[in-house]
């Protein structure tokens, strides 16, 4: 089943446009995982069996797996096999690859093979090639970044006297949307642009990160972020004291405003 | 010692600006060591007895060790060992990462404290506090993306109708330099620009790939490249004949150049 048909499936059989990131940070990890023999792969079960009725994805951002060296890995493995296994949610992996073009073959035969996610996230600096070997995973979800929610999108997402590198990153996508499996990923943090971004790419997946403790606009991302629009969450959730409550609470919220 | 005092010590004992890049095929890799229980770090040793004496640096890409799941990282943690254990020569993990802060502060710590490279490189796009995780580790080198050798360098790199983007990421990395622990990479096929971005940056290290498959111009790179020029070679080394005989002629031709 293509990426874009489990998103569909997943965001009206729980009623959801919540994302929720699965950022591990054993420092916050409560003490009775700390007490096991896996406790990275027994708090995302946890999670996951915490809201698998309440999201239409899950993200792991690789890079708290790769902080753990083996171990995380084998835990980021652990988890989407359980993902995949007990539920029906697709799964991101945040992973913001891109390389030339034999590298970036690489690199998607990882994402897609050996971890097994549904979809990843990749940096578009290096141009067509470099993206190319993801979307000929024709079943796969590749998200492009576009404009990002962190202060840095100032140095150079922006700059370009006659159109914003972000702009020209969103009609390159477009372009490059040969078998209907791109997606961009735009910070809550700008709505104005995600609106812009999103009249760009109809009905493209726009993943929205930055709710929550980066203060990006809800009612405005669900607004303008179109018909796929998908609000990640991850550390306001997961380390909350109730994350099921939390996570519920975060896709009623959203529901108000589509 | 800093990465870059490191790398100066090699080129000098080596009298060399060739790096050799690691990057692991288990489909060209000879079959005597296809018949052991670890063909990846086994073929990667025999390539670090035959070049030690000829480098000033390895770059493994992470690329092709992440595509062999746990048992190529586990590989790749093993080379890295071995490289310290046996040479002076420094290692540079390719790897382009860049994230928002604390998942860039995430991916640093995976590439500087689990892998142990001396250096890396990264991905621009999202702008400063995305590269500054990397930059705290004032010790280690950190190599910005800047113009690329693949044929995606047209979609955005030299876009900017003031300014390409690929100059405005060198200016804004000699801003970085605070520690003096920053680098560019910049592609041997495009000479003319090399010329210019090592005008701006001065001494910085500039990696350039691209020299061999993808013919790029070996002299002008020399020549243009500025004193810490490091000449990068990948598959025309590791899957010649004569890795070592290959390895030599390119650093006596680099040479000849400088």
């Amino acid at each position: 089943m293509k990426f874009v048909e489990q998103l569909d499936r997943a965001v009206k059989a729980n009623h959801s446009l919540l994302c929720v990131g699965l950022d591990i940070d054993l420092g916050r990890i409560p003490q009775k995982f700390l007490n096991t023999e896996d406790p990275i792969s027994l708090f995302n079960r946890e999670m996951v069996a915490a809201t698998k009725d309440l999201v239409c994805a899950y993200k792991p951002n690789i890079a708290f797996y790769e902080m753990y060296g083996l171990y995380g890995l084998s835990s980021l493995i652990k988890t989407i096999d359980f993902i995949h296994a007990e539920t029906d949610v697709p799964v991101i992996l945040d992973a913001k690859r891109g390389d030339v073009g034999h590298s970036s073959a690489a690199y998607a035969k990882a994402i897609f093979e050996s971890f097994k996610a549904d979809a990843t996230t990749v940096n578009p600096y290096m141009g067509h090639d470099s993206v190319k070997p993801f979307l000929d995973y024709q079943e796969k979800g590749v998200f492009v970044l576009c404009l990002t929610s962190n202060t840095g999108f100032k140095d150079f997402q922006i700059a370009g006297a006659e159109e914003p590198l972000y702009k020209s990153v969103a009609r390159h996508v477009k372009e490059w949307n040969h078998y209907g499996n791109c997606g961009l990923v735009v910070g809550a943090t700008k709505p104005e642009e995600l609106k812009e971004v999103q009249q760009i790419v109809g009905d493209m997946p726009i993943l929205i990160p930055g709710v929550g403790a980066q203060g990006g606009d809800l009612k405005a991302s669900v607004k303008f972020g179109g018909k796929r629009a998908i609000i990640n969450a991850s550390r306001s959730i997961l380390y909350s004291a109730d994350p099921r409550a939390e996570a519920k609470k975060l896709r009623d919220e959203i529901n108000k405003y589509r």
